[in-house]
């Protein structure tokens, strides 16, 4: 096979190179996930400022992507983030990462920072730093279709929006719209670099498959339908998407509402995934995927009637209704096209809202600070003009526009209590109260409160694989974390989708042949070799934290999840996390490191990761 | 000569020991402060809570107290700081510490802490812990009061006040009331250990000092003489104490009002040095000085008229005059004595008035935080109220008995703007934009914002030695700094009296002779000598620091002398400070500190200490 490759541009000298990745980087890391990090840990010195043009933003996508095989072109983004300050991963969909296979690069790596705005344009073999000057101030959308105008339909793009150039500190890099990388502000890094725009536009033509490799992606296609058709306690992506997220969640009583206050929202049907359902215009896919999870939507009635956008997930929905307490149906929808054209991350947006609320109900902040807005719970019309003051980083809007961590640090007065984020990251949609495992692979996640990288499937769905884990215990299943963790990180590799990966479908033999085929790597045909590049993957990203000094202290939940009692949650009434000290204890034991969660050098030595954990012991004394 | 010999107090378990000092450690450190800094970097382990019963509480005492030698009788404190988190030393006079000698103890070292409130009482080879529930509550008179009424008439005692007991977090160790080791919350360190006083009865006879070493003893007083007499360029400390500061630094443009916005007080002579001598009652002196630099001082008129003090000093006066833009002559009478019986630094409560006044100022606090008080400038009549909020912790003064700095982060908003501290120790009575060399001592100290551990004789007071130094200059001083605060260091090995060492008299020659004879280490006779110990001393105090995390980011001013032109200030008019990194480098490489601010392996092995060159390799990876 033929050497994977890399397209490095550097901003500041202008420099644009192609280099080889090498072949043992394919054997140790498969693609997408583990490039990033690898080339992260590797070129970033600690300490590195996330919005200083040292720090890199890097593309990468899977050997599957863009081959034809269903599901797998999705793309990774890998930087330090400027919310977190740790190791970050965003992932986006639609043509993206297929169009990077098609002009032949594995990977992007964006070093640098222009003095005015640019875009990168990229053909096969052909690449060009742009003047992006005509581009900057122009929405997501503007953005692709003036890009589509200038370089002709087949052109796709991965931008930044009006906010991303604020600096908003969570602002998003979108493909075709609504197709973001959307958390820990990697939209935020691209902006930092003045960088508006990647452009693709493929001149090659796209080799045809191997008949071996059709009979391959044949057959797991063939796996794919199982899930698609509703295996067992899978959810029904293929109509609703995420939206029967609301539903689970609201019956299970860990739909965060009133800022992590309560469990179910009050007459959460009223945006139940059928009422969602109902506003369906059409179906929308990713680039080769069979699911299509994706939906457009139109609002019927109310104020936000004729409103629609597409790719209205489980977590913009809640953003917009759990957050600030309320049960319109429309908010989400108006909100979610706000964001998307702005740039802007809807969970820490909804959060950065919920926490404003708060504030505003304890007296911490008062309409002088919001500018005479009314921000009491339910009130959807107050928190769409407060959107928009985050989006324009005005007034209130410009300290909300730093992410509640920084936000509650600017108003003092205990705000931090009602700072719902883990390591900066704000809170997704779930109390952890009530999935208490999958509470713990947010506090230990190395991107902080990321609900996406170990999702727990066995207490959200029901999932019996590899075993059922009771959501209420504080102990016995940390050894499902791991493994959550390490085939998630295999799935993001770039073999699939999460949304295929994370439900373990299809089966492990179907990898077993698909990624020697591949990657060229023949020990991909052990299942435990598969299994090693996700934990290497794991520690790799731990490693680069405890770099920046980042370690147990920091695997921590807001104080309200182990001082409050939840509150109408039905089945989770009345839970609280009793003793966390031990659920760690239990999940470091199980992963190997030591009790403050550094990794030792005994299980990074075991990982091939010899000169990483010299490091560490550079670093801890 | 016979050992010297320390006092091991182990609060928790109540195990009561004494121990030898070794010869090798008054060979290193001489006593006082060099004892403190080497006992408590042995026995702390990093990271150790300031007011947990981990923390150690060392008094200390050099070879010449209490052996009829002048000037030399006062005791340190040292203790890790719960304002700073740094090594701290505080330094207190009166009596204490000849009655230290008197029971044959150089040092004390309390450890742990008990149940309930108890007192230390010592007797000549006899030491006791004693139930203190009577004591607990009472002021630092009544406190004295109560000890010299159970033990008799000669027990002298060192104490906490009510604020100390209430952990505001800049409690005093007060001895005869106004004698006080008053910063850094060393009092507060004695109250989370429950320890309310120390008392010592001395019940031995007082050695007579042999011929020699009386004769020594006359030469130095005579030396003494030649500087209470008046020194050209010293100040007139036996008539006016240290009240002369004010007429100085007002003349200067360095008297810090409205919170450091200008630089002298509007009508400063209402507060003048001749008008608080027009108060005098009487002088008043610490055991064995013949300076007697104190007074006690009676207020004639005004609100405060009757009201008397003493041990009323510049920064008292400074405090509660220009930090809230008041020039009342009786304000700073009536809150001395209020800090003193309480057991309040004056400067940290005076500075942390000036940071509400300025947040008051600026809408930051309202009248609803203060309980209605105007805290407009020059409202003395509030700043009373506020300082008894503060040191009873109700309300406002609740949050303002954390020091400002944690009060800033507690009011957000960009109040650490006004926040005037270094290291969490409230700034003192200098604006450093007029005395940039003494400023970047106090940016450098390892107590944080302290003015007496490099005092710049030469900016403030004119004197040329080692030669001259251009107060606006920012550069080719650093040298100049050195020698300040290895000097500073050795005459706090108890030596002497900070008021008679920092003007540098007498002369080294006396030194040379006296050193040798107390201590019975012949090679005091060199200069060099004396000053490697001053040397060893500062660079294990910074190597405490580096352990516990501080560095170059740390050795930092309030953004205010960096940003805006110092105001009203005669002379110093519109000064600022320019380019205080460059101070910094030029301070460290005569330190001979790397550009991060760390002693460097060779510096500390030169010192002889290499073992603590070791620790710092294995701190600083």
């Amino acid at each position: 096979m033929k050497y994977r490759k890399l397209l490095r541009v550097n901003l500041t000298t202008g420099a644009i190179n192609e280099e080889d990745i090498p072949p043992l980087t394919v054997a140790n890391f498969i693609g997408g996930r583990g490039f990033g990090v690898n080339y992260l840990y590797n070129e970033l010195k600690p300490g590195t400022d996330p919005l200083g043009p040292e720090n890199k933003l890097i593309f990468s996508i899977g050997p599957l992507a863009g081959t034809g095989a269903p599901s797998s072109s999705r793309w990774i983004v890998t930087a330090k983030s400027p919310l977190t300050g740790t190791y970050f991963r965003g992932c986006g969909g639609a043509d993206f990462g297929a169009w990077m296979r098609f002009v032949e690069l594995d990977m992007i790596i964006v070093e640098g920072k222009t003095e005015s705005p640019v875009y990168l344009y990229i053909e096969n073999g052909h690449y060009e730093i742009k003047n992006g000057k005509n581009l900057w101030g122009k929405n997501t959308v503007e953005t692709e279709q003036a890009i589509k105008e200038i370089h002709g339909p087949k052109a796709t793009s991965a931008c930044i929006g009006p906010s991303g150039e604020r600096l908003i500190r969570y602002a998003t890099i979108a493909v075709d719209r609504g197709h973001c990388a959307g958390r820990g502000g990697m939209g935020t890094v691209m902006a930092s670099k003045n960088l508006k725009a990647i452009a693709i536009n493929p001149t090659g033509g796209v080799k045809a498959p191997s008949k071996d490799f059709k009979a391959l992606i044949a057959r797991e296609l063939a796996e794919f339908q199982r899930f698609i058709r509703g295996e067992p306690g899978s959810p029904p992506f293929s109509e609703k998407g995420t939206t029967g997220g609301v539903d689970g969640t609201n019956i299970l009583g860990v739909y965060p509402v009133r800022n992590f206050r309560e469990g179910s929202l009050d007459e959460w049907k009223k945006i139940s995934s059928d009422e969602y359902l109902a506003l369906k215009v059409k179906s929308v896919s990713c680039y080769g995927c069979p699911v299509h999870c994706d939906r457009e939507v139109r609002v019927k009635s109310g104020p936000y009637a004729g409103v629609s956008t597409k790719g209205l997930e489980y977590e913009t929905i809640w953003a917009f209704t759990g957050c600030i307490g309320s049960n319109d149906i429309g908010f989400p929808v108006a909100a979610d096209l706000l964001c998307d054209e702005l740039g802007i991350d809807t969970i820490s947006a909804g959060v950065s809202m919920g926490f404003a609320y708060e504030l505003f109900e304890k007296g911490i902040i008062t309409k002088k600070d919001t500018d005479g807005l009314e921000l009491v719970w339910g009130n959807h019309e107050a928190a769409f003009e407060l959107l928009k003051k985050i989006a324009n980083r005005q007034g209130l809007g410009d300290i909300l526009a730093e992410g509640v961590k920084r936000a509650s640090a600017y108003f003092g007065r205990g705000s931090e209590d009602y700072a719902m984020h883990i390591k900066g990251l704000e809170m997704p949609a779930f109390d952890v109260r009530g999935v208490k495992w999958h509470g713990l692979a947010m506090a230990t996640c190395p991107c902080g409160a990321f609900h996406n990288m170990a999702f727990s499937t066995q207490e959200l769905f029901g999932n019996p694989w590899p075993r059922s884990v009771d959501r209420f215990a504080e102990e016995g299943y940390a050894d499902i974390n791991k493994i959550n963790e390490d085939w998630t990180a295999v799935v993001d590799t770039g073999i699939w989708c999460n949304f295929i990966g994370e439900w373990q479908v299809p089966s492990l033999n179907l990898l077993r042949e698909l990624l020697p085929a591949v990657t060229g790597v023949p020990q991909f045909a052990d299942e435990k070799t598969i299994f090693q590049v996700g934990e290497r993957i794991t520690n790799l990203e731990r490693a680069f934290n405890v770099r920046e000094g980042f370690d147990r202290k920091d695997d921590i939940y807001p104080k309200r999840f182990t001082t409050e009692l939840l509150k109408k949650a039905g089945p989770s009434e009345g839970s609280i996390i009793g003793n966390f000290g031990k659920m760690l204890d239990e999940y470091y034991a199980i992963r190997g490191w030591d009790q403050n969660g550094i990794p030792t050098i005994e299980k990074l030595e075991s990982l091939g990761l010899g000169q990483i954990a010299k490091d560490i012991i550079k670093q801890r004394k």
